[in-house]
């Protein structure tokens, strides 16, 4: 692992941590303007902007506080001189469907740019696997 | 748009016309022994390593016979020195879905890494946005 990979893997950790305490300014700190987000509901285009991104999040938190975990289980970083791409398994349910979906992961893949010595998000794609 | 942003979406639109003609060789052709592909379907922890990516094309073939459509909509790349990231969104539906959710659009993001002068694929994320 190389020197990006393990501060871009630090950085993921402290997003899903910000995610985990509801702090929008947290989740938000380290994206990119141009922010493109694929996420789990619709729009089938895609989020776009900034904030937009920073829009969806309130929503995902009442969804959380209603019981839900968000883990991380693992990630996986793939870092160039100036580009880096990452993916990541997590465990995020409610538990009224984690009896009957115990295996069920969100699987999240993140683009990034570096900029001036910092890591910028510039793509996240979210989604579950279809289900039987 | 660099050159290595134009050489990357020449090679993926490429990969959509190699999925198009059911071409199992060309679909494989660019992609690294460790890709990690999260896919519409199961399994939750992605579909790891060529020989297990390469075993997901049949169905898929089988399922577009159906009469399914698989056309690029819009392509977006963000290539660095050496790794790149690029996404993407689709026309991938079956005729008898198409009535009830004509806006739908398969998401596909792609990451890459430079080896000796050619870009590999080392991860793919297909999903399809919640519908309400």
């Amino acid at each position: 692992m190389t020197g990006d990979e393990a501060e871009i893997g630090a950085q993921l950790e402290r997003w899903v941590r910000a995610v985990q305490r509801r702090d929008l300014a947290g989740v938000v700190a380290d994206h990119a303007p141009e922010i493109v987000m694929f996420d789990v509901p619709p729009p089938q285009q895609g989020v776009r902007g900034l904030d937009a991104y920073q829009e969806t999040w309130p929503p995902f938190f009442a969804w959380l506080d209603a019981g839900a975990v968000f883990e991380l289980e693992s990630l996986q970083v793939t870092a160039g001189v100036d580009v880096a791409v990452a993916w990541a398994l997590l465990r995020c349910v409610r538990p009224e469907d984690f009896a009957e979906h115990p295996d069920t992961r969100l699987r999240i893949t993140f683009g990034l740019r570096e900029d001036a010595g910092r890591w910028l998000v510039v793509h996240e794609h979210h989604s579950y696997a279809a289900t039987d």
